[in-house]
């Protein structure tokens, strides 16, 4: 027999085996049948909590995505570089943590409004996080958002690829994002303050 | 009447037809439909050359590939920073007039496998003509080939966030992407020529 639940612990569990799934599969094969196998419930309870595969689809990637936004964080103690890098690594690892469930939201399986959505706000989180590590979140120059918004589709773009090809080794991987990171940020809140 | 045309010369033109479409529409708005209502002929005579939509959409996006990569062709007697400069141009001038396909091949509606194929197969296009422009398509260090698809996703990223925003002049959006390329590639050559 299932054991009983409070509601908000209930919901909670059925994300976090949905979280451990998308680890390894595309949100795509993620179902309330396979919520239900992993987590030794029936699929009545998991639609009884998530109506529609987006609904839990969409609670799995919000819960996600604080995660990362979490996992974000640097000591604001630390000088720039090695906060960004230390963020960096962060962000690397949770891709490689989750792949499949990254690719299908950053790469195009994503056809669901409601999964875009949650990661165009969790992309414009990482944003906001780093305008703020820079002391510019009040009052951001365009171009530096912009700039921004570019590096963080680079981060994505050569992790998935060095996911596939491991064609480089890890720190290689660091090194070209961090020293992307590094020339190209100084050089956006230069270009912006001569435009203004 | 409709006139009759030798086989290719109604293919190409049907094909013409569709990529003039995708510059205002999204390649899931356009279908046989479409196409015999802009060409002025029969959807039986679209179906004849393209059976399925899909068959369609790869035709239009394979002739919009290869455009693109004519486009950015350069004069190999420019100094390197000059070729990135004008290449980029042409790349984001290319990006400007198909807006809504270029988001659907690049940003997830394109549900399509075949989509995705061509869409790869022109990024490595863009990849190797830079390469080969550096002097290192002949065995181009690997992470450069991985700079170099993260510059191709920072283009795009940032070119479609700000045809969506204008919130930087087009000046500003070329000199970021330019200073990008120009800053990060000699420094993976050499991260590469260090690791090796």
């Amino acid at each position: 027999m299932v054991r009983r639940l409070p509601r908000e612990a209930r919901r909670a569990q059925l994300v976090e085996v949905g979280i451990r799934l998308s680890r390894r599969l595309p949100f795509e094969a993620i179902g309330a049948a396979e919520i239900a196998a992993a987590a030794g419930v029936s699929k009545a309870l998991v639609f009884h909590y998530f109506p529609t595969t987006e609904e839990l689809h969409a609670a799995i990637a919000r819960h996600e995505a604080a995660r990362l936004l979490a996992d974000l964080e640097t000591d604001p103690a630390l000088p720039h570089d090695q906060r960004l890098r230390i963020g960096l690594e962060s962000f690397i690892t949770h891709i490689e943590r989750s792949p499949a469930s990254y690719r299908s939201m950053a790469r195009g399986a994503a056809s669901s409004a409601v999964l875009r959505e949650v990661y165009e706000d969790a992309r414009q989180g990482v944003c906001t996080m780093i305008l703020r590590a820079l002391g510019v979140a009040a009052d951001p120059p365009a171009g530096v958002v912009l700039l921004l918004r570019g590096w963080i589709a680079m981060v994505e773009e050569m992790t998935l690829l060095w996911l596939d090809e491991a064609s480089v080794p890890r720190e290689t991987l660091v090194t070209l994002l961090h020293h992307a990171g590094l020339t190209n940020l100084p050089a956006a809140l230069e270009t912006e303050a001569a435009g203004r």
